[in-house]
Formats: C-alpha cells, structure tokens, sequence
C-alpha cells in the first residue's frame, strides 16, 4: 500500500471514540485529505457511499483493502523514556530508587551524539512498527541528542512530543548526569522549545516540545518554580511522574509535606497539557485536583507490576472524570508494544479486583469494580491518548489526523488466527488485541503518510 | 540450518538447569547422537574441546551458529486445551462457570474431523512456531478428533502428551458435549492409550496418553474412580484442574466434603505423573500431600488473571517443594507463547508481593517474599517442566533430548535490540524471555529434528 494523502480508503475500520464502546465501521470509506486529516467518513449505509466510491474510483484515489485487513487508530504512547530502549528487559528485578541507579548512567552516555543517534533510530523505528503514531518522549539532559531524537521523529514522520528533561537536585541526582545548573536546565528547555517550534521540516506540527521536569526529587524547588513559568508563558504539554511507588510518594511528601500532585499543583505545573506518569498511590483530593485541572494520567501497567507497589486505581480514576491514557514506560516496562500495555491494563484490573492474595477470602480479597475489558484498553490506547495531549488523533472521524494501522489478520508469520464462521466483528477485533505482532502490522500511517509496516 | 541428528552444535547455550540459577554455556560443543539425544556437552575450557571440534569438522558433523544467535531449550507447555485455538483471546470477561458456556459448544464441534483437522494443524505448527516442544494437551471427548490430534504431532514432530477428555456428569455438562455414559468415557480413554501406545509412528514415543478427568465437577464418582484404575493399571500420565477458583473450589468442597487434592488423591489421580492444572487455592495440607505423590503442577498465570480471582501462591509451593511448570491454559489465557506465559508468571508474583491495592499501607498489602524473576520463569518453563512429566528434556545435558530453539537476537523482523558494548550474557538471556517474538525464533528442533523456524 502507499501514501494516502487526497485518497479514499475503502474497507472495515475499528475505533473506540467513547469509553465502553466499540464502533465497527464496516465497508466503510475514508476520505483522506492532502494534508492527511480525514475528511469524510462514510458508512456502508450511507447514502452518499456508492456515489463516492464511484468518483473516488474514477479519479483514480480509490484504495481498497485486501480481504481479512483492518484499520485501526495508531497507538498513543503516553510515556517513554527514549534513552532507556537499550535496556528494554533489563534491571527488573530492584525497586525504583535502586534502578535508577542502574538507569542514569545509561542516559549519561547520550552526551554522545552517535550512541545517541544510533539507539533513537532504532527506537523509533520499532515504535512505527509496533503502530505507536504518537509517542510522548522523556528523552535525556542533553541538548544535541534530544535535538536529534527530534529530527529523527521528523525524518522518520513519526507525531511526537520530545522533552530535555530537567533534574538538577544534587541529593538525587549523580555528578555524572545532572543539569550543570538550576538556570542551565531552564535554559536548555526552553531552547529545546525553540528549536522545535522553529525546526523548518515541523511547518506541520508533527512534533512538539514538553516541559519535562523528571520528578520531583530529581528537581530542586527552584527548577520546578522555573519550569512552571516556561510552561505557562510557552503554552507547551508537560510531563513528569507522579506517585509512583511508595518510596517516591512518600519521599515528597517528607520533603513538601503534601502529594506530588498538589506540589506539582503548587508550581503551576498542572494544566491541561499535563501528563502525569503512574498515578497508582494519587488519593481522592489528588484525583480531584487533576480533574479540575484537565490534567492526564498516563497509566502504565506494564512497569508498575515492577515499581509501583500497587496497581494505579484505573476504574476509580475514570469514575471520577480523570483523563487516563496508556503508557509502555519504555524501560520499565519490558514491551514497546501497546498492544501489550493494552493486554496489561486489562490484566491489572482485573487482578486489582479479584485481589491476589489466595489466603484472604474472596469478600476482602480485591476492589469491587474494578475490571475494564480489552474493548476499553483498545480506547485508552487509542481516543483517550489523543484526548490526553489535547491532539485530533486515535479516532476515525472528520478533522481527525488519520494515523491508523493496517491490520492483516492473514499474516502467515502473525499470531491472529481467525475463523470465520466463529468470530463476531468484536471478536476480531478483540483478538487483534489479544494476539496481535509486529508481522500482523502491515502498514501504518501517520498523518496519511506510509510510516512503517510489515507488508 | 537444518537435522541435527548425528551432529555436533558449536555456540553459546543458555539453560537453567537448576531454580535460582542460569547457565551460560559459552562457546560450548552439544554432540548430539542419531535418536536425537545429548550425547555429550563439552565447554570451552574443557580439555576435549579442541579435539573434539577438529573431528567434528573433518568428519563433516561440524555445525557453528552465526554470531548473535543463541540456543535455549525448547518450552515445555504443562497446559493446553488444544480445541480451544480457535477462541484464543474471546470471552474473557465472564467467570469461568460462565466461561464453560462459550467454551463446550466449541468443543463439541470437533465431532466434526475436517474441523478438528483443520484446528489442530493450525495449533501444533503454531506453538512449534512458538518453540513449545512438549505440549501437554486436554483434547475433547470424541475419539476420531483426539486420534487425529496425535497424528498430527506425530507428522509435525512435536513431544506431545494427549488425553481424550472424560466428563460424564449430566449435573455439569451439556446433552450436547458429555461422554455418552461412564463406561463409554473410561471406554474412550482406554482405547486411546491403545492407540497412542501402538501407532506405527511412535515407535520412538514422541507422544503419549494421559488419563484425563476434565475436572472433578465434570466427571461421577464412577467416572474418577474408573479413570484411577487406569492410570494405574496403564502407568500413564494423568492431567485434571484442581482448586482454580473459588467457585470450582467451593463445588468440591460442597460435593465431597475435601479439598480437590484430597478428592483426587482418593480416586488414585495424584501420582507422580499426574500434572494439577492451576492449584491457585490449595492449602498447606494440600500442598504437603502433592509433594508426597510427587505430582506437579501446571503454573498458568495468563488465565489465571480472568478465571482463578487469586494468584497461585509459588514461592510458597516451591519452598515446600512442589514440582512446578508453566502453562499457557490456552485459551484461558490469551497468549500461545510459553514467552508470554514466562512474563506473565513474573508479573504475577510480584503482584502477589507487592499486593495491588494502593489503599491499603505496604506493610499489609501484599504477601512478602512471593516474588520470582525472569531466570526463574525461563527454568520453570524448561527444566522444571520436564521434571514434572518425568520426561529428560529441558536442559543440555547428556541423555536428554536435544528439543531446543535457535534464537536469532538480529533477525531484522524480530523485537531482540542487544548493544554488544552494554549487555552481559545474563542480560541477553532476559532480554531474550522478554522480549524474543516468533520472528526471533529461526530454528525448532525436538529430538534433533527441525520441526520449525522463522529462519
Ligand atoms: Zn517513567
Ligand atoms: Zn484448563
């Protein structure tokens, strides 16, 4: 398959606009503009869909999919640590604090630029192969690497949001990977900022720049302070973690004397771009704090089994209006898959409400209510990421940028074993995120454009 | 690459033979004999090394693996319902009594054999794919089906154990999938032992019968008694579940009065080739009697997270003891991949470690000291998976079978990213159970013979 910009693609699409609800578009036609948004999307029943089959066709702009072939919308990452792919599947078995000892030296060693260059190639690659579109990148303290894994995303045409990470607390933080000041750090985000908005192949927008302090007992009050002013005068996305485990909860609350969430509050740091990585040990006041504040909440199943001591409160936190999307936590997690964050969500959930602890009785085991089911992972995935960064992706509708996968469920190397008399368009779809790989991921498409793919 | 049978292997192995430990075997030599044994494993530092490699090589037997590829054992597989592929990654959000609703009138079609035919080729070249060399499988009621099935592991080459599934209760099991009445079930599971036991293709016992009560709940007193006899009479293996959730659980405990282990123990099901699929709530006297019997159990933290609402407590059953394997419970458990089912028994543990709930304080929320990590899985899924069949395979030692998979860590499609400069031997070995796909996988071999690869 090809481009797909001033296209009409003609097929059977699956998206998830809402939470707990699947739309199965099937026989459907998108009409795709030159700038690679959707314009139009057709129904099988639509009145309107013979006649723009037929002028597609004519003009020579109809593009139909093979037999056994889906679309979905890519997936939106919501937290990776690019630095850390090296490591994917390494240094799982220590607590946060004492892997990040393992961690910061690795990210030291992007202050050289072919490393660097070298380990973003393959990650983004992998990422447009594996069907992540959009990706929110931590990347390190240095300017040239993070520039670079700029122009990467660029080059390689994957929507992106890329941040220098700030982290200039000397208690925390090492001599060896440490902003060389508080006014250093500030200084390099906010020419981060300028290079991206003024980088002369993004007239598009694809990438975005992100205020990133790494958290807060990496940063002194002084960066957060700075930070919060570059945030609110730039208009930029933020990122940084949140209550993640015991040990980092209850490191701020000794330092501030209140949640991460209401000191990130404190220093402006909580707007409507913000990504708050992890959540799990957030309290009701935090949730509601987020709430009012349009804040996101990156959930990241994949890692927390690992660092989090808990498993983030999903249900409660979507109850309650949160806006959550998935996150790989690349390389806390040891997937760059979001299929496989999707299968973990699900996981998650559902031991969070059966409990795990077999000597409990089942009464006092788990949290009631708790479960989400693959239909809802495939929408935190997908629309609700978009919604997260305030961007038009993960859905199927006019306006929306189509980044989209095609899945061939025919794939001889694939893992989608399909029966037709047996499977529902539910059942589909739900075995594509079951059992889904990377060779079942034929095409993907960013902003209309062929990105990556197997096919 | 290509039959090893009478050849001589030159390349890095990994296996763990022993729980809490990996074996490199660098540079090594597997000379392995015409039947597909281990007849020799000679390290680099040996003496006989050298000698040994230059008459490999002039008598032509010489095989050297290409840099970035490495060999672990093949999987042991202690848990497949094998007509159950085709919902792999369906109906996993309802309770397993629910779940049975979806799952008999599945089973039921294969009184169809072009059916089963077609499902089972599918099955065994896809977990083959997925390096599982031994596969323990529940089949279904019907005898042509169940023949078939063994055909087809004789032709594709896999290590299978079979049993044609008995259920006779009529409180418990449909009109329209039951074994017509007890005798025609102990009938049907004697004739299969005959045949598996006379195939003209097994002369080298690449398969074998297994005496298989679905579970308690599904079978009459008569049905488990008569089944026990068998098992004694023929020596067979024996497959069943036991204590899965607490429903099944309970039903036990209601009809009988005991404990599954206790219940099954009484019909003579627990011997020490009987494989107890799940175990997640036995109890101290139940795991004392397995270790007695020497019985093991299939460990299936996939499908667990869905239908066992508690996590199976492993370290203790270790401690005490109890011989564990892996099981992917396919289609319990959405995943083909003896991979998955190694991540997932990680991801398991350390929830049960760390509990789940974040309101609770740590010091009460989970249970200490559950933890395993990713050598532990990849033993359990290898060496201690043959351990529980009493059958010498997973490990690269004299007289064991040379079932093992090739791992290609550069193959382009593949999802392995090693950085030479940066990961040890250990840190490839994990980075292979987390992160390897089918892709990674280039050679299969069970008993010496190639049976599948990607390469
Ligand atoms: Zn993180
Ligand atoms: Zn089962």
């Amino acid at each position: 398959m090809t481009d797909l910009r001033g296209k009409t693609l003609a097929g059977t699409f699956f998206h998830a606009p809402v939470l707990g609800t699947l739309e199965v578009l099937e026989d459907a036609l998108v009409e795709i503009d030159k700038a690679g948004r959707i314009a139009t999307v057709i129904r099988s029943g639509d009145p309107r869909h013979e006649g723009a089959r037929i002028a597609a066709s004519m003009a020579g702009t109809l593009v139909t999919l093979p037999a056994g072939c889906y679309v979905i919308p890519g997936f939106v990452d919501l937290h990776i640590h690019a630095p850390q792919y090296p490591q994917l599947g390494k240094a799982l078995h220590v607590p946060l604090e004492i892997w990040l000892r393992h961690t910061f030296p690795l990210e030291a060693r992007y202050a050289d630029a072919a490393f660097a260059r070298k380990a973003y190639e393959m990650l983004v690659a992998d990422l447009l192969a594996n069907g992540t579109t959009t990706a929110l990148y931590f990347a390190t303290i240095h300017q040239e690497a993070t520039r670079l894994l700029v122009d990467i995303c660029l080059e390689k045409g994957q929507r992106a949001l890329v941040g220098k990470v700030a982290m200039d607390n000397p208690q925390e933080c090492p001599d060896f990977y440490r902003d060389a000041s508080t006014e250093a750090g500030l200084q390099g985000t906010r020419s981060l900022i300028e290079y991206v908005r003024t980088h002369p192949a993004n007239e598009g927008g694809l990438v975005h720049p992100v205020v990133t302090p790494r958290f807060v007992p990496s940063c002194t009050d002084a960066m957060l302070e700075g930070l919060g002013v570059i945030a609110r005068e730039c208009g930029c996305h933020v990122q940084t973690h949140c209550s993640e485990s015991d040990w980092e909860h209850g490191y701020v609350l000794a330092r501030h004397g209140v949640t991460d969430a209401e000191c990130l509050d404190g220093f402006g740091l909580l707007t409507r771009q913000s990504i708050l990585a992890h959540a799990n040990l957030i309290n009701a006041d935090d949730m509601a704090r987020i709430v009012t504040r349009g804040s996101g909440v990156a959930h990241c199943p994949l890692s927390n089994a690992y660092f989090s001591n808990a498993a983030f409160p999903l249900r409660a936190a979507l109850a309650k209006g949160v806006r959550v999307g998935l996150g790989t936590d690349i390389s806390g997690g040891p997937s760059a898959s979001m299929l496989d964050a999707c299968r973990m969500a699900v996981v998650t959930s559902r031991m969070l409400e059966s409990g795990v602890d077999p000597a409990l009785p089942p009464e006092t085991r788990g949290r009631p209510s708790s479960r989400i089911d693959i239909r809802d992972a495939f929408h935190l995935a997908t629309a609700a990421g978009g919604d997260a960064l305030e961007l038009p992706v993960g859905r199927f509708a006019p306006g929306c940028h189509f980044d989209a996968v095609l899945v061939d469920t025919t794939a001889p190397n694939g893992t989608i074993r399909l029966f037709e008399e047996l499977d529902e368009p539910e059942d589909i779809l739900a075995k594509i995120v079951y059992t889904a790989s990377r060779a079942n991921l034929a095409e993907i498409w960013v902003a209309g454009r062929r990105v990556a793919g197997a096919g």
